[in-house]
């Protein structure tokens, strides 16, 4: 069941997933011009809270099918791909603020592992204010193998990481085929998705406290990233 | 009533405000070092959540005085000062994510409109993981005013904006005393305060959705502004 006004229009707008009913408030459908072409289901506030399961609905959700995974070796044959990649990231809102970042940072893709990672929920796809409808979205049984495949495809991948051994986040010219890999929430990147990085990025930390939120490093990664590329095209 | 590990914990530690007792969870107090030199009401995670009215604690709540905002001048009258100013945010969660990454980013502080603006609520010191115990947060009367104000010192004023007037978000040098100011979720900056910036800058957006969250925006934004200032220093 999604929910959230994006998050429902993204999903009918991309087409990526049949939507098979709709339900939003009077209001909301009055307020929402891309509703009114639809069957809409109305009904109060109460009623959608009890069908999303939660009341972050903003007045509308919708039934659709199950979130349609794609394949991740689909991404290595786009040309110089930009791929981001999360090492078991646990938090939808993470997952779903990075989705959006990535799709408007031009991404080819996102890469998460199958176990041990939040997954493309309905909140998920809201926190990404539908991006996630867009941007094509792959799990893998093993990450270390997909960067070790990415690697054979000829891309180059940048972890990013807080530890001494990093370089600069400016120091790489990011041209090319690129997988950046996002560690976990407070743990950050799993040692052997580590050392499968050809090289270790950090963001400098000037303040008093110890860390970036990972999508804020997301964010501003995938756009130096943009620039560079941008730069060396 | 402060919640949040990471919130009461940069409180005592940032010594700004006064904090008068603290409550934890038995398995909180026992995995968080820094509570064990504190004195400490156990309680369970009910009486937690009645206590900080939500059950985002994450084990441990404190009570303590007031936000003790900071005043808007003396950000002027730093060396260079690198300023973030935020018109008309109204997510706490989002004030809360920006404070982190500005604190991150080594900004001077972040400035806020007096009214219509997200506060710095318990929610937002949670969002922030703290960092608002350590970056100054100043509220003015007129955001306009105070961009006045800081031209008059000496800053260069850059709003963030995905209008066709912006220039691309690497152009200025962000050399010396800068403000950056972010506008509301949705609507973006109000036509006063757009007036007020000497360039509005944009981030390139190549995805098939409008808009990056205000708070992603401004980690790139902020990020590049780093660099500007590391490469021209």
């Amino acid at each position: 069941m999604l929910y959230g006004r994006n998050a429902v229009h993204e999903a009918l707008r991309a087409r990526r997933r049949p939507v098979h009913q709709i339900w939003a408030t009077q209001s909301t459908l009055r307020s929402e011009g891309w509703l009114q072409s639809r069957t809409v289901d109305v009904v109060d506030a109460d009623e959608l809270t009890r069908l999303a399961g939660t009341d972050a609905h903003q007045g509308v959700c919708a039934r659709a099918d199950g979130y349609p995974y794609a394949d991740a070796a689909g991404f290595l044959a786009a040309e110089a791909p930009l791929i981001v990649a999360l090492d078991e990231v646990q938090d939808v809102q993470n997952l779903g603020a990075i989705a959006r970042t990535a799709e408007c940072a031009g991404a080819t893709g996102l890469v998460i592992p199958e176990r041990r990672s939040a997954e493309v929920t309905p909140a998920a796809a809201k926190a990404s204010a539908g991006a996630v409808e867009h941007l094509p979205v792959a799990r893998v049984r093993n990450l270390a193998d997909f960067l070790a495949d990415a690697k054979a495809a000829g891309c180059w991948i940048y972890g990013a990481a807080g530890t001494a051994e990093a370089v600069p986040w400016t120091t790489p010219d990011y041209a090319g085929g690129i997988v950046l890999v996002m560690g976990a929430e407070g743990t950050g990147l799993r040692p052997r998705v580590a050392d499968s990085c050809d090289a270790l990025v950090a963001l400098p930390l000037a303040g008093r406290i110890s860390s970036l939120n990972v999508s804020a490093a997301a964010a501003a990664l995938l756009y130096e990233i943009v620039r560079g590329r941008t730069t060396s095209a």
